[in-house]
């Protein structure tokens, strides 16, 4: 898998790409990342990326041109697909979510645009965007940091990137529910203890109490989330007796 | 301002904290970032800061001795602060939105601690965290790319943060409608033309046209986000229009 990321800023992704996961992954051959400065593109002789917009106002916009002639260079280049996805980091976008994460992890070519405060022209969302993607709602100065949110969650997806350590903890998200709590040694940490149950050795228990404090959880924070959630009758019981109390 | 962020990898910041926006608040002297690696506090010999979890199952889970000795650390060799807001990043936290980042704009302190795919130990979000954010519904591998999230959200709201540059582009935000489109020259690029209310020189009628495409653009993607915005009777008049079609 290849990940291109258009933006201005290209030493904003240094230190996330060479940690960690991330890190392993390219090392493992499971993903490219090639990180572009679409300023390398403008045919503007002072080397601008943006100018002024149409209809006045404050605030600059980006120029078509330099991500227009960027990711056609970027589709030249790619041997294995020349129809890539194009995401435009943007506040309007679809918000991201983990299923879009594992819809995209099966892409070969995946191109990031990011803006730096800055607008986008419409014409880069309406004819060289195949989609746009916000990470949330709150203001960022640029698109890099979703951008490092794309690369990371799809990244983790692929297989073979995750090492042994990692297996339990993040999947139990799988299940749809929040995480119950976890605990290690020491039993007792200044006054704070580690729950009985945790100790006790009977697995059937630990595990009825773990699945009952990720209902819990997931009840008192997240209701929203157990309308996507498959309940067996014993989950429905433990749940309507939280609601009656 | 100060945001401390505690971390495994605090390599991973040094890119986003050399470039552009928050560069320039550091410069300023608007903010401080301060990253801690907070496997430096452990008191194992083998200097591990994690563990088996209790009660079985894989992942391995932070120990809490090294995240409470680095936060009482991080306290007290602050001068203005005792009480800092300890922020912890898990996907189990409340969801990050722009109204946070505008209430955690206006404190002297943040501690943002993040987990790298292990889970915490119960007792740091219990009695260490005074709060628990998720920046959306997605797994990362770790709480990094979070802690840049809140950092930079937070940091171009300071006063001064942002240059004239940004003003207005991020600035319509502000108004709770996503943002209209924004043109700028060429006024023909390859087919692709500006529209001619842009061109037009009636200021009257473009302000009208641009927020009439801020409604549409906001009704056809967000329809939630229309409800907390007020709406005039010339609004309202449009968007009865739009749904009648």
């Amino acid at each position: 898998m290849k990940i291109t990321i258009l933006t201005l800023f290209p030493e904003m992704f240094t230190g996330v790409f060479q940690q960690s996961i991330l890190k392993q992954a390219q090392e493992k051959g499971l993903v490219n990342y090639n990180v572009v400065n679409f300023r390398d593109y403008t045919n503007d002789k002072h080397k601008r990326v943006d100018d002024y917009p149409y209809g006045g106002g404050g605030g600059m916009i980006l120029t078509p041109q330099p991500l227009f002639d960027a990711v056609a260079a970027v589709k030249s280049e790619s041997e294995n697909d020349s129809s890539p996805r194009v995401i435009l980091m943007c506040p309007q976008g679809e918000r991201y979510h983990q299923k879009k994460a594992e819809e995209l992890s099966k892409e070969d070519h995946l191109i990031l645009i990011c803006g730096h405060y800055e607008g986008y022209d419409e014409r880069v969302r309406k004819h060289l965007a195949t989609e746009e993607i916000s990470i949330g709602d709150y203001v960022l100065t640029g698109g890099e940091i979703g951008a490092m949110v794309i690369a990371d969650s799809v990244t983790r997806l692929l297989p073979g990137a995750l090492g042994n350590e990692m297996s339990a903890v993040t999947d139990s998200y799988s299940t749809g529910l929040l995480e119950y709590p976890h605990y290690t040694r020491p039993a007792a940490f200044l006054d704070y203890k580690v729950p009985d149950i945790l100790l006790s050795g009977h697995h059937e228990r630990i595990d009825r109490w773990r699945r009952q404090q990720a209902l819990k959880r997931t009840f008192e924070r997240r209701p929203d989330l157990l309308e996507q959630v498959e309940l067996t009758a014993e989950d429905k019981a433990f749940l309507e007796d939280l609601r009656n109390r």
